[in-house]
C-alpha cells in the first residue's frame, strides 16, 4: 500500500510529501459532473453508495494522489436530525426545520448512526474494497461548532446572527446543541472507522469566526472530547484524527492539546511559523492557496515548491490546498500539482 | 475637544479608553436609513456632501462616541478612476468596466482628487466645522490591494479568481495597477487631512485572503508607500494612520513595521497576543465580534469589560468593532457598548 500518507500523520519518514486535495472528488472534474448528472442531484449522489464510491474513486484515476477521501458531505448528520436538508442551487444548503430556542434542540432526537446514516457506511466499505488496500481511505466529520452553525442558521451564513446569538445569550443551550452533536459525530466516526476509514479528519469550516475564549469553549472543547473519544475506543485508537479550522492560525498551540495526530492549515498561516509553534506534537497538512490553481502551471509548480520549502526539511507534512479546490479549475493543473509535490519533495 | 481618540492613536495617557465604531454612521440606524431615503440611493448619499455630512454626524447626537468618521465609501477611488460604479441591491457594489489586462491597466488614466473626488474633501470641511473640534474627525480610504479585487473582479468575490490571477499570472501588471491606486490613495488622503481629517485610516478589507508572501508584495508593500508618503508630507506627517487588514493577525510584526501609528484587529486575534507582538511601537484599535451586540445589554457589557481586559493596563487602546457593525443591530446596545467601555476602562 501507498503508506506515505498514513506515515507523514504519524511524523514517520517518507520517501516524498504525500498530497491529496481537499473536494478532489468534485466538481471540477468533468466525469464527477456527469456522474452527479446521472444522479440528478447532489443529495442523491451523497446517498446513494455505489455513486458516492464512484465519485470517490475517479480522482485516483486520473491523479497519483496519496489518499482517497471519502466523497460525502459535512452536512449528513444535521440531515440525520431530521433538520430537513436540501440544496439551493446557487444558494447553497438549506434546512427547512432550523434550531432556534431551548424546546428545539431539547427535542433533537438521538441519532442511531448504522440506520439513519448506513449509506456512508456502505459507500466507505464499497470504496475501501476497490482500493484493495492501493491508497488510504479518509472518513470525515463537521465540527459540533460548524455543524451547529447549520442547524441554527438553516442554512449558510455571512454574520452567524442565530448561531451566535444563541452562544451568547443562552450558552447552556448551545452547549446542549453541542453536546449531542458531540456524541452523533463520535458514533459516526466510529462507525466509519468500522466501515474501513484508515484516516479521520474533522473540518471545522467556521471555528474561525470565534474569538478566542468562544473557540475554545464552543468549538475546540467538543473537538478535544471526540478525538479523547476515539483514542480510548479499541477500534479507533490508531486512525490518526487532523482536525481543521479554517482561520484557525491564532489557535494552534492549543488545537495541538486537543490530542489530535495532525492540523489543517489554510494558505494565511505560514507552515514554518506553524511548525515552530507546535513542534513535533502533530503533522501539519496544506496550505497552498487553492487560487494559484487558476495560474499557469508554472506557477502552481512554483508556488508547491514554496510551500514544500516552508515547511522545510523533516517529517508530518501532508501536503494539501488550503481550501476545497474550486469548481472551475483546470484539472490539468492538479495533475502538475500532484507531480510538482512529489518531484521537489523526494528524498535521496 | 475629547483627545482621547489622538492620545491613545499615540499611545498616551487618556483618562478612559475611547470609543468608535465601523460603520457607526449605518443602517442601524433609523435616522441613517430617513436621510438615505431622502438621498434616494448609496451612491447619491455618498456624492451630497450635505447629507454625507448629516449621517456622519448621527451617531454622535445619540452615543458618547471618542471620534466621527466620514461617511463615505472605500470604492470611491475605483469610481474616480471611471470604472462605473453602481449598488446592485442586495448583491453589493458592482463596476460596469472590471480591469483584467495589461492594456485595460495601462489605459487608466490619473485621478485629479480635487476635482474628481471633490465631494469627499467637502462632506469633510461641513463636517470638520459642524464637529466644531469637540469630536476629532477621521478620514480613511481602501488599501490597493483591497481596491484592485474591487477594480478587478468588477465587484465583491469570494475567490477572487480575476485578481488573483493576475497576480500569479502577471504580477507586474497587477504592481502596475496597485502603483496607480497608491499614487490616488496618497493624493486622497493628502486631501482629507487638507480638508479637515484628524486621523486616517486604510482598510485592506481583502488583504487577509492572501499568502504570507503575496500579503506582503501585493498589499502591505503599498500600505507602507502610502504611510511613508504621508509622513514625508509637511502637513500631513502629524496625523496618526491606523491599518486594518481584516484576517491580518498573523503579520502584526510587519504591520507595525510599516511606519504606521496603530494596527486595527479583527476579533480572532487576542489583544493581549497582539500587544505582546508588537510592544508599545504602535497602538491596537480593536476587537469585539460585532455579533456581541445581537446579544442582551448584559452580555454587551461583560464583553466589553473582556475585550478592555484582554488589552489590559497601560497606554493605546481603541476600542472598536472587530468589523463593520451589521445592519439590524439595536442602537440601544451601541448605547450599552459605548458606556460599558468608557466606565469600565476609567482610570482613577
Amino acid at each position: 500500500m501507498n503508506d506515505r500518507l498514513l506515515k507523514a500523520l504519524r511524523r514517520q519518514p517518507v520517501d516524498c510529501t504525500p498530497i491529496w486535495i481537499m473536494r478532489q472528488a468534485g466538481r471540477y472534474l468533468p466525469e464527477y459532473r456527469a456522474t452527479r448528472a446521472r444522479a440528478g442531484d447532489f443529495l442523491t449522489l451523497c446517498k446513494t453508495p455505489e455513486l458516492a464510491c464512484e465519485v470517490t474513486l475517479q480522482p485516483l484515476r486520473r491523479f497519483d494522489l496519496d489518499a482517497a477521501i471519502l466523497f460525502s458531505d459535512i452536512l449528513t448528520i444535521p440531515d440525520a436530525f431530521g433538520l430537513g436538508w436540501s440544496i439551493d442551487e446557487g444558494m447553497g444548503p438549506k434546512f427547512a426545520r432550523p434550531l432556534r430556542n431551548k424546546s428545539d434542540v431539547e427535542r433533537l432526537p438521538e441519532i442511531d448512526v448504522d440506520a439513519q446514516l448506513g449509506y456512508v457506511m456502505q459507500a466507505m466499505r464499497l470504496t475501501r474494497a476497490a482500493l484493495a488496500n492501493k491508497t488510504p481511505l479518509i472518513g470525515f466529520s463537521g465540527s459540533p461548532w460548524t455543524l451547529a452553525t447549520y442547524m441554527v442558521e438553516g442554512g449558510g451564513s455571512k454574520e452567524y446572527k442565530y448561531a451566535k446569538g444563541m452562544m451568547h445569550d443562552q450558552p447552556e443551550v448551545a452547549r446542549k446543541l453541542l453536546r449531542k452533536i458531540t456524541v452523533a459525530v463520535v458514533d459516526y466516526l466510529k462507525a466509519q472507522v468500522a466501515a474501513g476509514a484508515q484516516a479521520l479528519m474533522i473540518f471545522d469550516t467556521w471555528g474561525g469566526v470565534l474569538t478566542t475564549p468562544d473557540y475554545g469553549d464552543f468549538s475546540l472543547d467538543y473537538m478535544a472530547q471526540i478525538v479523547a473519544a476515539l483514542k480510548a475506543d479499541a477500534t479507533a485508537a490508531d486512525i490518526p484524527i487532523t482536525l481543521f479550522t479554517k482561520g484557525g492560525g491564532h489557535w494552534l498551540e492549543k488545537i495541538a492539546d486537543s490530542g489530535c495526530d495532525a492540523i489543517g492549515l489554510d494558505w494565511t498561516m505560514p507552515l514554518r511559523a506553524a511548525r515552530r509553534r507546535v513542534g513535533h506534537r502533530v503533522a501539519l497538512q496544506g496550505n497552498m492557496d487553492p487560487t494559484v490553481l487558476y495560474a499557469s502551471s508554472d506557477k502552481v509548480e512554483q508556488e508547491a515548491k514554496r510551500v514544500l520549502d516552508d515547511f522545510g526539511d523533516g517529517d508530518g507534512h501532508i501536503f494539501n490546498l488550503g481550501h476545497g479546490i474550486h469548481p472551475t479549475i483546470d484539472p490539468d493543473r492538479v495533475a502538475t500539482l500532484v507531480d510538482a509535490v512529489h518531484r521537489h519533495s523526494r528524498r535521496d
